[in-house]
């Protein structure tokens, strides 16, 4: 592992840091806020799992989302949402290939050999974080913003047990019924349909639903609502009588002012629960 | 005028306006952060000016003042820092030309015709703000970041009764004194150092001050000191014994991550003015 940059913030360090992730076969670059409490041991860690074209830094410097960490003393990570390089397939399509991961491991042509960005957020980050940083391993909390929003949600459902609490900022709730997901689980994961539903968090979300709290955030004016498609988790968490809340926000849009104005809340919620 | 965009942010609306300047002779464009209260009637402006190689976007996204300014029911405009397009002049340098006007008015060639900043800030944007957004020209502060601090500093002084409080950013303390200065003060200013005085924060502060409180936060690790020069500030602050406060932030550097970390505080030290 290689240090990019570390920047003193909100009284902890911002860092980026670089490493050669087996997962994927790339070098993977993520961010991570550590609070001053790190200085003294291990702390808590919130997962932010970002969106299509993003990389590790967009949330890192757009979200604002370290002063209400630090006030929490909790760390934050901030993943690249796909394998990168020269030798590493890609799309023109900005919402294929690199930028677009959506959280899962291919099994087609051209993407299998490097896009396994499950195993990579699932598996390899979290063993190189514990292993490198004073983070505390039973206190895990995720969130993600639209395909991070997905990615955090089937995420937390697939590994019960090992996120106290997860949140999302307008995911892409239905995959399996959106441009945005059947494109992608085509292309990823082939034909086969029912390979595609274990990444649907509307599906997984009715059939076994998660053990700890739910938080959903929507802007009303989402530019992106007929692929997001709202609605079917909205359903799916009232099915399963989940814990939690989905909200929607009158006049807010798919930006990060959209994310930004409702990160204190969302911060303090997993706060409570990673600190319960 | 015309509207780039509009986001909800935080109960109140970000735009991105562009407009014709008399000032620069060309198509300027800002960024105006207003409140919700702004619906109800003229709200104060707090005024943002960044540093070199920024445009209107950088402290739009990266600086996370929306949120404490709407807690305080005040609107912030974020300016572009120097003429732009391709019939203005520009340099290889990213310290000079587009994205480095200073906050002066040139007076010689090739900037002469575009790099007006000084009036542009001073007299142009005002006029358009007052015209077309619910502001109160009566409740007016001023903040900046490195070049953008210097433009605070020495708009603030030059214009008595305009805004009530100054603050600052690791800003550009002592242009004439420092490489950081010298150079485009001559570039645009030319060889005669009599005109540059005006210009530069240390000297106006120790000859005439400000009628209201200053803030100054300055990173210890801050990668610039050679060239800020903050100690010229903090001593012609204490020999003009200037109502107000200089800061020294252990750890931290010249990035926004610590801008961010001190937003809360300049909002408020704002706000508190502008409020009374």
């Amino acid at each position: 592992m290689r240090t990019v940059s570390e920047n003193r913030c909100f009284g902890g360090v911002q860092g980026v840091y670089a490493h050669a992730s087996e997962a994927t076969g790339t070098e993977m670059t993520f961010g991570l806020f550590l609070p001053a409490e790190a200085a003294d041991g291990p702390v808590p860690v919130l997962w932010y799992l970002s969106g299509l074209t993003c990389t590790h830094e967009n949330a890192m410097v757009k979200a604002g989302a370290q002063g209400w960490a630090a006030e929490q003393g909790i760390a934050l990570v901030f993943p690249d949402t796909s394998p990168r390089g020269a030798d590493v397939a890609d799309h023109e399509d900005y919402d294929l290939g690199q930028g677009a991961g959506f959280y899962v491991n291919a099994t087609e042509k051209p993407w299998a050999p490097h896009f396994r960005m499950w195993d990579y957020v699932a598996n390899d980050l979290p063993e190189l974080l514990f292993a490198e940083f004073p983070l505390e391993r039973e206190r895990q909390a995720i969130c993600g913003h639209s395909m991070g929003g997905h990615g955090a949600l089937t995420l937390a459902m697939a590994h019960p047990g090992r996120f106290r609490s997860v949140s999302a900022f307008a995911p892409i709730c239905n995959p399996t019924g959106s441009d945005w997901g059947r494109k992608q689980l085509r292309a990823y994961l082939g034909e086969d349909e029912g390979t595609w539903a274990r990444h649907d968090a509307s599906r997984v979300m009715e059939e076994k639903g998660f053990e700890g709290p739910v938080l959903v955030d929507q802007g009303a004016d989402d530019q992106f609502l007929e692929l997001l498609r709202p609605e079917t988790l909205a359903r799916a968490m009232a099915t399963r009588r989940q814990e939690g809340a989905f909200r929607i926000r009158k006049g807010y849009d798919h930006s990060y002012f959209f994310v930004a104005s409702f990160m204190e809340e969302h911060v303090n919620f997993h706060a409570e629960a990673l600190w319960a």
